[in-house]
């Protein structure tokens, strides 16, 4: 990590980063209000640091070797004025800032109508954003795998009720991108890419959708520490596109027996990652308890455990839903969940300011 | 299970309880206020459902193959009146209604001083039971293993002060019984018989301790899943002690890389085993996070997740205790979190009414 | 799964697959010596099966729920002859045949003279077909991403030295493919297609990959369960590629404190997938342990326990690998492990044979 | 630890001793044939090592801070002489020796004729050792709890019997101690006790087993790491009792979806052990599967890893067995995995001498 003075020019920076580069690495530039940060991407071991911080301009030159530094505070400290998290805007909607959050929407997009009324119930319910799958990662083959599966024009049909659903209820839209050869076609039609769970490690695809600048939410995989998921993180921190939304959707569950919910949700996760990066965290209770009777227990307990926003599958008939109905709550529930979420939040907030 | 019909005579009790035993196993006896079931203790495979579904008073007998039936919720509905879950008193408090119960204390009793300087800041903070631990569980051989090892004087000194520090102020005791030679020594001295999640899986002290009648607080092992749980709490009901409170805190993290918190709560479990059975459910983030501060953050979640009560390790100056300082509160600190676990409690406790 | 009479025609199991897509699902035609099975790839709940029993040539019809049930023993045995496992030729290399068979080389190619020095000693060692990883995937995108992260020049003149080691040596090469664009170029030079662990879940790219006809060599993912690597191959066999190796790299470890290993080999998956599916089972003993010291015993471990062979990552020079470094071994220690391994298998063979 | 100048006087050491005692700690002193070794049992950092290594006779005194310093072999080897394992004798059988060592039996001695039936079963089978559970733990208060809870005079019974059928066929015997309070009775009758892997955690049952000198074959728990198992060993030979035995028999498995085993066998432990400490390390494939059919597989994949032995229940009629009949195997079957393992172990035995 190199620091640049206050009032250290153009040139000077692109000298630090020549010299980087030079040595095979890329680099790394963070603007600050005051100053300048320089995070060398790549193998710092073999940069010469102590020729760096003699360079003309730079404050401190100083070897990072925590596999996360881009995104850590650690980094973004120098170059952020006042507030511990980035803030993204997206529509009208900001991430990471005072209020909790609310993606909402069906697990599967099955059709126009579906999607719509949908779209309609969480708009009402109060959710700020509007999921709705069409590429579905599953676990089996021969599962229904979203209507993107079945060709590329239905994939696009969908992704555009996507995108007028989202105009219409003045909602930004998000979904799923599982593979490299969707990001094309996918980052025309939403404002925020989903990165699946089951994708986590999957780097090409994060570098491939990294460079389409939007806002990336990256969930974190079911068999993942928490340490795998800021790492992977990194490599979308690495194109330059720290617009990231880390979520905790649910780790494998330990110990023998029956498993009483599908997923473990480690809520401990959302501290953690608050203090060890800048980044909004996310938190999807429907994928980690797969029961629509623990959705709001559950999502009360992230809103109090500090998260800044939360994704929840929403029908307006769960029964009938292709996939995940096991887990889906109505819109009127959700209303219920973004109610009390919204008044923990508010209390934590004022409640952080005291104790911190 | 085998339900009687309201009305039954002792002797009609008796004759199924007769059978039962014929058989080679034993009878949990329920009576509530309308009518009485009787449980069997053992391999239910072995009994005769049929003929006795034909002893007089009998309404209905049949298998239940879950192994926690004495203290499913199934098996309480018809003995208990109108209320979801047993409400346990101990004092003056109550565990398992209303509101929300803390206990606090120090990790280890370290001196008369100590414990009673620490008593009364939990007081202070609003706590309602008194913890100190005297046996302590270690990982190492090399740790200070609390002041009953030294010897069986120092042992009944230690426990003599908890229980007049508790009279002191007010306040119901409790500590850990970790083999069964100390049950009968520290049952003398406490209110409520804490065995750890060291010793979950230890059936024989789990018997030995429910045979005292007290309130027993059992904590989950960190390799156990919440089935493995129930099941050794029915080695306590099976002894016809129902007074126990289930308490998590936190399992084993999965995955690779570096482990951020001690070990990981999960947070599920707590409406999970709410809905299972009809004991209360307790949290210990102490433990769980291993780190103080995120004892606000999880203490505030595990309220959000309906917990009945916390279990929160305080000293007045953590870093000078001798075990687990990093993960102790002080008693201010601990006044912040108990205030806004409390609101937290009754804003869930209105939204689940509305909710449920 | 609808298993056709002996000599049905052509025409009659036309029609069948057009029923079956006709239902929106695709369909798995496998010929075998007497009979044909076909098996649907999507939803079977959407098929008539009672309608197609009654399909002209049809024996049997009925709805198979495994989510791997095209790799599963079951579907294989009406159309495989005498042998339990599929065997699959490669140059003049048997997989799945009578002995087993050794993968090595390098964890990461550097240069054509270290790939192709580690070349000549893995012949002379004994092993069966050449490694050497161009596409590593990374847990840090500061680590050493492999000669094919340089550029698409580089990447050509890395395939083209293993291309190039493989005939001078007459070995058979494999490589890692990680994400889907590297597909088409890689395959143009290797004979095997690796998979790695972290990109298991990565349907896309086993989709693409197995489009290409070769074997796949399918690593399990180190948060994964046995099922889960079954039916993330279902993927590849959905194509009709049924040229599928699975692998056992080791999982997470569990449990408190200290890991010795880099993560923990599961040996039991061994059988327990022979059992399961036709496919040949493969260990990597290298990125399970992490040491060298220890790769000895458990490949003779793996051998025992019936593994149709290994993947063993070599050096030369261990402790100057650019990665790895402290998993490897010398061509001189692998010959070691070759003749013990070879050894234990024949033993276990023929003891096999008596015991089945 | 203290190393003590070969040829220091009692009176010497005696000082050591007392000096470690006034700090509170206890002292371990082991007698090698050139010197002895004092390893301080509790916490390290009170001792004045530096005051200690100018005490007479004294070579080092260095802090060790493992939890298990000493059953480790950087402890052993100043006192061991040339093997690097420590070899227990129990009637005819050396367990840690150059062979193989093979404990077979029921897993629940159901009747005398039973027990007696297998044990001569299991003698010409070619095994050394008897086991037969009389305290079973179980996992649910409803199974089957062994023939020693049914009261004071059955476990004296049974363990009568065992005893008996271990005079009649020459073979030492092994049964479960699960609580403190079946101590005294059963190391009465047995020549090995067990500690089961529900129990590993239990240190007061560790200590008061360790105390009556007997071998102590302690198995892992299902949850536990390496470390934590060597950790509780320590609890055992800080009472002076090295003669340990650890056993692994599988932890809980990691992954979504149906499990095919009943736990999963880690064979990375047994070289891991035995490279860290110079216990003998003992595998029991029958609990680790819990299938019959793998028993022969994953004993023949333990022999190869470097097992000292081998635990597998036995019965001539398995199907008929009250408790675990699914993974036991008969006498016949027996035999062919004793004559398996018996080779693999001998070929490995020679190959690690070269390998070495």
């Amino acid at each position: 990590m190199i620091i640049m003075r206050p009032g250290a020019t153009e040139e000077q920076i692109s000298s630090v980063v020549r010299e980087i580069e030079k040595h095979g690495l890329r680099a790394d530039v963070s603007r600050g209000e005051f100053m300048t940060v320089i995070g060398p991407v790549g193998d710092e071991s073999k940069l010469p640091f102590d020729r760096l911080a003699a360079f003309n301009g730079v404050k401190e030159a100083t070897m990072v070797e925590i596999p996360y530094k881009l995104i850590s505070r650690e980094y973004a400290r120098f170059f952020t004025a006042n507030h511990k998290h980035s803030v993204m805007r997206v529509g009208n909607v900001e991430i990471g800032g005072k209020g909790i959050v609310f993606i909402a929407g069906p697990c599967a997009i099955e059709n126009r109508d579906q999607l719509f009324r949908i779209a309609e119930g969480v708009k009402q319910a109060g959710a700020h954003i509007l999921r709705g799958g069409i590429f579905k990662p599953r676990s089996s083959v021969h599962s229904f795998q979203g209507l993107g599966a079945t060709g590329k024009d239905e994939a696009e049909e969908a992704l555009g009720w996507l995108s007028e659903a989202g105009r219409e209820f003045g909602l930004p839209v998000i979904t799923e991108v599982r593979g490299e050869s969707q990001v094309d076609l996918v980052s025309q039609y939403v404002d925020i890419l989903q990165i699946g769970a089951r994708n986590m490690y999957h780097q090409d695809l994060l570098v491939r959708a990294a460079q389409k600048g939007k806002i990336i939410l990256l969930k974190r995989h079911f068999g993942a520490s928490i340490e795998e998921l800021l790492s992977f993180s990194e490599y979308i921190a690495a194109e330059g596109n720290k617009n990231i939304i880390l979520c905790e959707r649910g780790i494998v569950p330990v110990g023998k027996g029956k498993s009483f919910t599908r997923y473990m949700l480690d809520l401990s996760a959302v501290p953690v990652m608050q203090k060890e990066t800048y980044l909004p965290v996310f938190v999807d209770p429907s994928h980690a308890t797969g029961r629509r009777d623990l959705i709001y227990s559950m999502s009360c307990s992230a809103a109090a455990a500090g998260a800044n926003g939360l994704m929840i599958e929403t029908h307006y008939n769960p029964e009938e839903a292709w996939v995940d109905g096991k887990q889906m709550v109505t819109p009127d529930e959700l209303k219920v969940i973004i109610d009390a979420c919204s008044r923990i939040h508010d209390m934590i907030e004022a409640g952080c300011d005291e104790n911190s």
